[in-house]
């Protein structure tokens, strides 16, 4: 293995020199740094980002938790923050969120891996880790769900409105028997306030709420098609359905389609992200958009100030509109 | 910041021993090893594993090069990848490369970073870096496409093979008009074998190929609907397109819609990757199964092997034999 002496010995200059060079000290000749890039690029001499940070305290890398990198979501999110940051000469460690585990683990091994700061999309994490977090003043922010008393920074889109947007325009289209595919409770406060926006406009408009109209779903297209399984098959089948994301949603219309009945015909299917794929025709998913490119931009943004000041302890919490965005998955009843 | 002086402090033993107590080595008692733990939990001190491994010569860090996270088959990659990493106590370090990107600057930052190994499905990479990567023998994988006189281990399946038998396929339901959307350059040797498989599977059956009937996409939907637009605008339509993928298939199945065409109907479309949503009844994409479970894994069988056995300079060439999967996208001609 190519070290500094060697790199040294071949550029004629001190060591010393060679490590002022390397972590962007003054006092070296233009002529001498020169001589030191060509030296290492003879030797094909990679240095160590990680001494240098260990000196510097800065590794401009970033950690990105997502909840389940399958769910298209999880994948615009990242890369949306993969280019933002690529921008500002800063990389991205992505981790995966596997199923229902704790992500105490994840943010251990990126802290130890000296991130600067971490953005999680993930939020099945404890209490003490919230604690640590906060008493460490670690640059953290929360996308797209949080923990609200967790006094960390958060980019939330209001689910809740976006939630009672959707079930009063199915309400107006006609629908009375309307069903709701809710998240679990690893969605925290999204599978919460989606749920409430949801049971708020039926009441608003005086629709009573059903309980078996109710089914639970893990935000996956498995999680959809069994809880619509359950829903299209109960004796008063709903006119239509509200999926806690569109993902689920793909789910629903599958096992719709599944029992030989059609959408938006037989049922109406509404879901909730808007995803790339939901406006392709064969799906044409009506559903709300989650502002994905602004919130990510919001999030790193946070994160940067919180590592550039970092003796700065304040709590952002930043909440953007959605939007309806009208497809044809749901229709008029008659 | 907590130092680990201050952790031999509050446990009442020396520097040195906590250093032991974190290198691994022996000679640390049970006891002090207990109070070096409670010490190490009651002051939240995170070892640097920055520190350690620049000792150790181990991050049991995994680099993982997509190239692009937004195509499904990049996310099931890296979520098989990082649960199967998880199992044998790895971590996964993903980065997105961005469109048309050279990967020179990630490989560079993996390597700086000091990950134990690098996976690569992105290709775009230079000659210097291939000859590099030899030169140091640094433990590195292609999944999915890679390039064969690079002298670098590689795992594939049969793109050849997996076009041809769908192009048969097609041809065995009667079409003789067959346009193929063609994967780009940055594709490589996925590109030229899967379009190669398409033509001599026409050329076995004595049809002609045409020229205008092949237009080319970057894998992604909306270069399948643009290129989908270009062959249904032909006077004399194809009555079947074979996409070189999956995810530019469904945006050839947008297209065709769009245009107030259907699938199968007035124009059969085929696919190749078989990815998790083709099966979704909406969908429904009779397609090639890219072996993703076996293959993501052999990738990691071999990274691990060069990894542990750093000097055997073994170079691992896996080719995996694809199958077809027929659905609904794909029909007869009378």
């Amino acid at each position: 293995m190519v070290n500094i002496n060697d790199v040294a010995k071949k550029a004629g200059v001190s060591k010393g020199t060679v490590s002022r060079f390397l972590n962007d000290k003054p006092y070296v000749k233009r002529e001498t740094r020169a001589s030191i890039v060509k030296a290492i690029k003879e030797l094909n001499y990679y240095p160590s980002k990680i001494a240098v940070s260990l000196k510097k305290k800065k590794t401009n890398m970033i950690g990105l938790i997502v909840a389940d990198i399958v769910n298209p979501v999880a994948a615009e999110f990242s890369k949306i923050i993969a280019d933002y940051l690529n921008i500002i000469d800063y990389k991205l460690m992505l981790m995966n969120n596997r199923n229902n585990e704790s992500i105490d683990s994840y943010i251990d091994s990126l802290i130890e891996s000296r991130v600067d700061g971490i953005i999680t999309t993930a939020i099945n994490i404890s209490e003490e880790h919230l604690k640590l977090l906060k008493k460490i003043n670690f640059p953290f922010v929360f996308l797209g769900s949080g923990i609200s008393n967790s006094g960390l920074s958060m980019v939330l889109d209001d689910d809740y409105r976006g939630s009672y947007l959707i079930t009063e325009y199915l309400i107006k289209l006609g629908h009375k028997k309307i069903a709701h595919i809710t998240g679990d409770k690893l969605g925290g406060e999204v599978t919460i306030n989606r749920h409430k926006g949801f049971t708020d406009a039926l009441k608003k408009h005086g629709i009573v709420y059903k309980k078996e109209y109710v089914s639970e779903s893990d935000y996956s297209t498995s999680g959809g098609y069994n809880a619509a399984i359950k829903i299209i098959s109960l004796k008063s089948k709903p006119t239509a359905i509200f999926c806690v994301n569109d993902y689920s949603a793909y789910g629903a219309m599958d096992a719709v389609i599944s029992k030989g009945l059609k959408v938006p015909e037989d049922i109406s299917i509404v879901g909730y992200d808007n995803i790339s794929i939901s406006s392709n025709k064969l799906i044409n998913l009506t559903t709300v958009d989650l502002p994905k490119y602004e919130m990510a931009k919001k999030a790193v943004e946070i994160l940067i100030f919180k590592i550039k000041n970092r003796e700065n302890d304040k709590v952002f919490k930043s909440v953007i509109a959605p939007e309806l965005v009208i497809r044809e998955s749901a229709k008029q009843i008659c």
